[in-house]
Formats: structure tokens, C-alpha cells, sequence
């Protein structure tokens, strides 16, 4: 119940929770910006997949640290794909999300909902907890890619 | 007085911390990780800055969250300058990184406790103490930069 109640704070701070507004004098640098977002938050949720998955022993304080450079990486990419930023530079980015803009805003907004989600859950220490927590961002990955960004 | 104990709070916070311990397959992963970090750590000390030289207007809560991530950053890039990732993939890395490891964690240290008080300095809302906090990261940045990268 105690979790629970955290991971709906959570949900809610994410929510509520302003992107620092970015802006950026090309499309090339809003480009880079996002890409190079996304590579950290990469990077770090290969780290905590890797726990989860057995590949690496699960080490409760550097799942917590990763989780929440996750929640806190996962705030910035949205900034960079303003209008305009279709093209400039090499990017991997469908056109859809331009002209499908508050349905991408919503796979944004599931994004930072669930990986700060994530971060309460590494928290707890649980494995079983970070596990199932996750499963539910790494959905939010897979969606979003599925739908917006080319192979 | 309550500024001085949030920024030595803030400066023990910094050195304290363990940056999650990333580990990299390739070294290309590596450096494709530091520079990536280092490029969203510079887009936001960037947005800083023109708040600073006032080519933007002064935004006390812009500030803060662009402070925040850019004390979040610091922390991240020393990770990706393990053994054996001085080549790989195009850098700008001198050797000398890898030649003089004291030397340069110094740096890297330097970094984390002065954009840490960054931070703490944005939150106090006026932008004297911003700037100052500013002046004293940016020339953590530079003294790294002149010492240890290729133009």
C-alpha cells in the first residue's frame, strides 16, 4: 500500500513536472540534443535491464542511481523534437510525430510517468518490484518506437 | 550564512556521491556515452548562460531546473573515460586523460562540486548568486577543456 501510494506521488509529480523549456538556434542542435538524451537514458536502462534479466547481479544502490538518471533523462528528449526539427540533421524520427502531436505527447507523458514510476521502485530495494516497474517502461519504449521512430 | 551551509552542503553532497558505475561493452559505447552526456550537460549550462550575459531573460524556475540537470550531468561522463577508451570512435580526448588519471578525476571532481553548487545557488532565486556560481563552473569547464580536449 506504502509502495502504491509512492508510485501514484510519482506518477503525479511526472505529470506535473515541466520540461526545462529547451530552446536551440538550429534544428540540427534540437536534433542532437534529443538523440543524445535518449543515448544516456539508454545507456542507463540497458544498465537496469541487465539486472533484471539475470545478465547482471541485482545491486539495489546502483539500481536506484540508474532508475533515477532514468526518470530524470526521460524529462528532457520532448524538448528537442519542436516544430521544424523534422529534418537537419540524420534522425530516425517518423513525420508522424509532427503531425500527430498531442498522440506523441501522450507516449512523452507515459514515458516520464512510468520511469518515474521506476525510480520509486528501484527504491524499495525489491527486485520483484523493479522487475514488474521495468516491464511497464519498457513498454513505454517500445510503443513510442514502434509508432515514431524508423529502423 | 544559509546560503554558505547549502553551498558546502551542496559541495560535500557532490564529492560524496558515486556516479552510477557504467560499464561499456565497446569503447566506442563509451565515448559515444561521455559525449553524449557532455552535450545535454552543455546544452543546459548553455541556456544558463544566456540567462547570465542577458541575452535571455532571467527565469528564477528555468534556472533552477536547468541548474539541476546540469549538476545531474556532471556526474554522469567520467564513467565513459575507462581503460582503453582513449580511441575507438572520432574524440577529442587528449591522452594525457589516461597519463594523468589523478589529475584529471581532479577536474572531473571539480566539476561535480561546482555545478553542484550551481544548483544550489539557482535555487536561491537572485541572479548575483547565480552568476557568481556560474562564473566558478564555467571555469571548472574551461581549465578541463584547455588541459585535457583537442580543439
Amino acid at each position: 500500500m506504502k509502495i502504491l501510494t509512492l508510485l501514484a506521488l510519482a506518477a503525479a509529480a511526472a505529470t506535473a513536472s515541466v520540461p526545462a523549456a529547451a530552446q536551440f538556434a538550429k534544428a540540427e542542435d534540437a536534433i542532437k540534443y534529443r538523440q543524445s538524451s535518449f543515448s544516456v537514458l539508454g545507456h542507463h536502462f540497458g544498465r537496469l535491464g541487465a539486472m533484471v534479466n539475470g545478465k547482471v547481479a541485482f545491486d539495489a544502490k546502483a539500481a536506484q542511481e540508474n532508475a533515477d538518471i532514468v526518470a530524470m533523462m526521460a524529462k528532457l528528449p520532448a524538448a528537442g523534437f519542436g516544430a521544424g526539427t523534422d529534418h537537419g540533421a540524420p534522425t530516425k524520427a517518423k513525420p508522424e510525430i509532427w503531425t500527430e502531436q498531442a498522440k506523441f505527447k501522450e507516449h512523452a507523458d507515459k514515458m516520464e510517468t512510468e520511469t518515474a514510476k521506476l525510480a520509486v521502485a528501484a527504491r524499495t530495494g525489491h527486485l520483484d518490484t523493479l522487475k514488474a516497474a521495468f516491464g511497464d517502461a519498457a513498454k513505454t519504449c517500445k510503443a513510442c518506437h514502434d509508432a515514431y521512430r524508423n529502423k
